[in-house]
């Protein structure tokens, strides 16, 4: 099998390289390992920084989410039983945030690839990427039982944290930059309409908790637990009841419950590997970098990269320089450093940490009132929540 | 002895009380344990906030200041060999700070409370505070070989971090907050013109280093040091070789030497005691609260906390009511925290760490391109810098 660019990852990341890639006359491969279903179901992220949406709305990719989606002018920040809530919009000049499941996005990605766009392989397990530094890297893969291999000018590895790709750096070239936080989130999907009509992060001693949504009817809601916590151990009943107290306020405003559909537990981590880029083999999204999901970016980050990605081959394909492939690692690493610290800050504001003292506690109580009584620093936070510009 | 207000410590904090009481005709008596040239001589911190420089003009206390003190627009952050100046007054609405050492604070304080105040006695050993939950505390004291005992309706800790008066409250009481950061300062006075006009603050790989002053011929510098460090480890040469290091940028701009007449070694720590009052008894500055020096705020918190007091003192003796006094702790400690939390950030944002990770590095580097780059995060630094509003 050959192509121009070799895609490995059908998540947002692959989806949307290649549709920027089939709108620009390049054509790509894309190679998913799991099955349509499992991509399709998966629960991920589910804020959309404003340019994100006008990406995918550029691509031909926003019609239902337009339709769809809630269009979110703010934030709530809640703590010591007080809310503050962010205008996002008066703070950035009219910026705003997309509230559209990634769910949904790689839905509409795929039905637009499999109606238009290049061959898109499910069960299509990416083995290696081989020859990178070279002319012609070899994507091998095996697909319905048969090994093939791919062939391409440029392979993209949006294949996750655990994919392939990035094991394709030589270890000289690699430079690792992780952290673990001592916490985790369990994460619920209920059949209720949110309590608030926009999210509320908390920021109490017992613990962080998020309430979101996915839809006008669908809540999605989020307790900081203990690292390697079973689902098994919290029932219904003590998920709402947690909820509801940390979540608490000083006025009349109460949670509603309802029936809990799903149940998982999401480690947090910060990770970042340099260079996102070797040769002829470019890293998109979480086979890159890893944030912790309070300040919502993984998704958005992702984005980030494929337009810049797209752009340069873009480039290189029309003009033939390889200039804006050179700086790909540079320019993202940029915007993914921003974003990695904005995600540890708002983690570390809002998350009381297990071994944390009573300094740490009122420091974070210090950062929060800073932002409610600051409009600078609630500036920096609108400017960050609705997202860094690209390249 | 008997006084209205007895003030335990002749610092900033106690002098500035004492003379503020003096001009709303209330009387006092300052207590200080060292010899008066020990204390026109220690060296401290150097930049006065603009609220402080008011006050102290407000008190009778700011001519040789505005005489002497330099007044500065700006303060240069220095990283990755590049420079960026934060432009106060731009950024808060014409705020800046004054350069203007605490000894020259103390020695003016102390000329006029000699001249015109009520009682300052030096080698004058507060040895604790007694009744302070009666109506008539009780200070004991050594001075001159004879104790003695000074009874007061209020009395006040200004006696700093080792001091007798926070002992004084009960340990049911108090609340201790407590950080200890793993790297302290060499500081030494060089007999140099400054070799930038504004203090440079410069984070480097191999420790923090800044660029202060004393006078126009005077310099003031730091070097981030191992706690424990000895002065003796630190001839002169090494000391210039390091700053010249640590200062570098790519530009032709360069550190001039100098004769150096000091060296010392400062410990970095971030200390809260709650509350600041216990019945009759009040702490302020030092006493309550230690701040690590990277954001000069230790002076400016005191200063804070004796107007405020002074303000309380004035209130309840002209109405009689004691409202102020039992709001003082509360309304001292939410200005206090804000201190805490910008001084926390600044240090951790520029030391990096014996035990930093490769991600905490990026992760500084990233805070300090986000104050280059952003408006909103780089106004947030300079309206915490100029200082926290009082009240």
């Amino acid at each position: 099998m050959r192509t121009t660019v070799g895609i490995i990852g059908a998540g947002p990341a692959g989806l949307l390289l290649a549709r920027l890639l089939h709108r620009a006359g390049i054509d790509s491969v894309v190679l998913e390992s799991r099955d349509r279903g499992h991509v399709e179901h998966r629960q991920r992220a589910g804020i959309l920084e404003q340019g994100t949406a006008d990406v995918l709305r550029a691509a031909g990719a926003g019609e239902r989410m337009d339709r769809e989606g809630l269009r979110h002018d703010g934030i709530e920040l809640r703590f010591d039983r007080r809310r503050h809530r962010v205008d996002l919009p008066a703070l950035t000049g009219g910026r705003s945030v997309m509230v559209y499941a990634q769910t949904e996005v790689c839905k509409d990605l795929i039905a637009l690839q499999l109606k238009e766009g290049g061959p898109l392989l499910f069960e299509a397990e990416a083995l290696a990427v081989e020859g990178a530094a070279g002319d012609r890297p070899r994507i091998p893969f095996r697909h319905q039982g048969r090994e093939d291999v791919l062939e391409c000018d440029y392979a993209v590895g949006c294949d996750g944290f655990w994919g392939v790709a990035r094991r394709a750096f030589p270890a000289a070239l690699s430079r690792v930059f992780e952290r673990t936080y001592p916490y985790a989130w369990l994460g619920v999907l209920a059949d209720v309409p949110p309590s608030h009509g926009e999210l509320v992060y908390a920021r109490h001693e017992r613990g962080f908790a998020l309430l979101s949504m996915r839809s006008p009817s669908v809540s999605r809601l989020y307790l900081q637990v203990p690292p390697g916590t079973d689902t098994a151990e919290w029932p219904d009943d003590a998920i709402w009841t947690e909820l509801g107290r940390r979540l608490e306020t000083d006025d009349d405003w109460r949670l509603e419950r309802g029936p809990i559909t799903q149940k998982s537990v999401t480690p947090m981590r910060s990770f970042v590997h340099e260079p996102m880029r070797h040769g002829r083999l470019f890293l998109a999204g979480d086979a890159a970098h890893i944030v912790p999901p309070t300040g919502a970016k993984g998704l958005n980050l992702a984005v980030g990269d494929v337009v810049t990605l797209a752009r340069a081959l873009v480039h290189e394909r029309r003009t033939g320089s390889p200039d804006l492939l050179g700086t790909y690692s540079a320019t993202c690493l940029r915007r993914v450093w921003q974003a990695e610290r904005f995600s540890c800050d708002m983690t570390t504001m809002l998350h009381p940490a297990p071994d944390g003292t009573p300094l740490d506690a009122r420091l974070q109580r210090a950062r929060l009132e800073r932002i409610a009584s600051s409009r600078a620093a609630e500036t920096d936070l609108a400017e960050a929540y609705t997202g860094f510009p690209l390249g």
